[in-house]
């Protein structure tokens, strides 16, 4: 077990070292730990390789100027400078929050930008200022439209955060496909199947083969088929898509760069990296805060008095469970499996700092 | 066949023997009249005797005054009066239309409203002002959530319009559940089963049977089960219904009224009436207009271009179908069937007023 301050300061070291500002650097770590405390690590610390590999080859910019290159009101268009994605991603959900103090609401797009980690942690920067969060992002294509063979889609996530009173906020942060990429190597590595759903083989016939992404095949968008409504999963996946990238003129669907060094730099460019969408509203834009707040925590009780099916204990609302690992996690301290360790060590060595030692 | 011109005479006709106005008649008629060119009759002319019922048991007002009881820059609440849906609805679109012309975007909640019959026609209305047009509302619960048996949300559709140059526009109007509540009612009449995924029975176990639903059974989110994801549509129809109701004081989830004169209103209120949300964006708030319409015909020829999955012809993007349809049936003419022309027939004797005849 790490706790989180140890791993703290080493992501403050090694992406001050990579050359971001302290200030970014900190909001970078604070991203990568929301991760793995809301007990999702395939965005935590597994990522930082990633990105130190996207660094050495050039590919992300530590020392970014970020430029506000349209706006009304309440939008803003945001150019990112090619910076990692979490400080980018930041400084556009403030932007939103400040524009929603005047305007009500407000919308940010941002372009030129990266990987950002999880869609949550911005959509819950809103709640501090009594304000509904949203953020979308598009990302690698390697999901297919209905009907299609073509992976052309990210996993395309959608979070958004709502204020509550008594209860805690109401906080959904899901991908637009069944399930997340990182599922389907668990299950390869494991030598296990996959349900029906998930993938279809370069034919587009549905497969449980987790690794049919690398023969051609493509994963399946919300729905699973056609039959049980793929194709809302494919409007959703195009909505966050056209939002992130098509307002902000950043690369869409096929076009958006991975986020992988070893993955080659597309030849096609159709707008400058990827990009993210976010919103704010202030919840007295909708009626006094204190009304507003009664009324969602009225909205929380009643659905979580829901009658559970047979073998359920209870009905969650949105972010419950993520929660529940952030309070558990900040106390037990965070678990890095032995693969994760060793890169981190390499990290390490290679910037010639100590990787904490597991006690 | 019955032309577009019969059809909207006859229910204007109808609407203003119901108490309406000329200019809210024609709006409710042409709701109507555009989910039956759009190829959704359940939306269409069958809904006309469920307006008359609610009319005649004073559940609708057919001469409300609408009212903004709160504002911001971008944002509005609309009470509706208890109008016909149509017209509450219609006037809060154009409001975040207007919204949108002087803060980039508009944004208005609805309570106190009723069924308005397709969400797509609202976010389309955008199109005309080169905004991107979004529209979602509650509905009656017969939905559980994730986990749970209680029929606690309604099939929570979510519209999204976005303009195009060439191309035509991206219009997605999409229920968050697998499927309509009309496919159960029509494999029942049939005699047949449906696929697993779609409903359960009252103690959660997934059921084929499309008469669950008056046995104590419940349909499911998107995903249809928690390994495809359902917790994820179970997300989408709570937004829905958070932004619909809890914003604008309308009644939420287990809460909205019946849209069906022949079910008992409810004992317990937490809102008035139904809830709606609509938002307006101009796409000249993230670029500049033409610059947009370019990105947005790439997007769409992209994506057209996609490689159809076996067995398929060809790659829709979210629209095709329905424009389409809107097209041939324009020309054809729209057909009805026999059952529902009984009851138009009922609702013209009822009304002194002749049906016209098909020809």
């Amino acid at each position: 077990m790490y706790s989180y301050n140890q791993l703290f300061e080493f992501l403050l070291v090694i992406f001050q070292k990579m050359g971001c500002s302290k200030l970014d650097a900190e909001e970078i770590s604070r991203v990568f730990l929301a991760a793995e405390l809301r007990g999702l690590p395939s965005h935590g610390m597994i990522r930082l390789k990633d990105y130190v590999q996207l660094w050495q080859v050039k590919r992300i910019n530590p020392e970014p100027t970020l430029k506000i290159v349209h706006q009304t009101l309440s939008t803003a268009v945001v150019d990112g400078d090619n910076a990692i994605g979490m400080v980018s991603a930041s400084f556009a959900m403030k932007l939103a929050i400040e524009k929603a103090k005047t305007a009500g609401t407000g919308w940010v797009a941002c372009r030129n930008s990266n990987h950002f980690g999880i869609a949550g942690y911005y959509s819950m920067m809103a709640l501090d200022h009594d304000m509904i969060g949203i953020c979308m992002t598009n990302a690698n294509p390697q999901v297919a439209p209905t009907f299609s063979v073509s992976p052309m889609l990210g996993t395309n996530p959608i979070a958004v955060a709502i204020p509550a009173g008594k209860q805690p906020p109401f906080v959904a942060d899901f991908s637009t496909t069944p399930i997340a990429r990182g599922k389907l190597a668990v299950a390869e590595k494991k030598g296990e199947k996959v349900p029906l759903g998930f993938v279809q083989d370069a034919q587009g016939i549905p497969s449980d083969d987790p690794g049919i992404l690398r023969k051609g095949g493509s994963m399946l968008t919300l729905g699973g088929d056609y039959t049980h409504g793929s194709h809302k999963g494919f409007c959703l996946a195009s909505i966050v898509d056209i939002f992130s990238a098509v307002f902000s003129g950043a690369n869409f669907g096929p076009f958006v760069p991975p986020s992988l060094a070893y993955l080659p730099v597309l030849e096609t460019k159709v707008g400058e990296g990827t990009g993210h969408f976010f919103g704010a509203m202030r919840i007295d834009a909708w009626q006094e805060a204190s009304q507003f707040k009664e009324k969602m925590d009225l909205w929380i009780e009643t659905f979580r008095n829901a009658k559970p099916a047979k073998g359920n204990e209870r009905v969650l609302i949105p972010g419950d469970l993520e929660r529940e690992k952030e309070v558990q996690l900040s106390i037990e301290g965070i678990s890095i499996i032995e693969p994760v360790v060793k890169d981190l060590q390499e990290i390490a060595a290679l910037f010639e700092v100590s990787f904490p030692s597991n006690e």
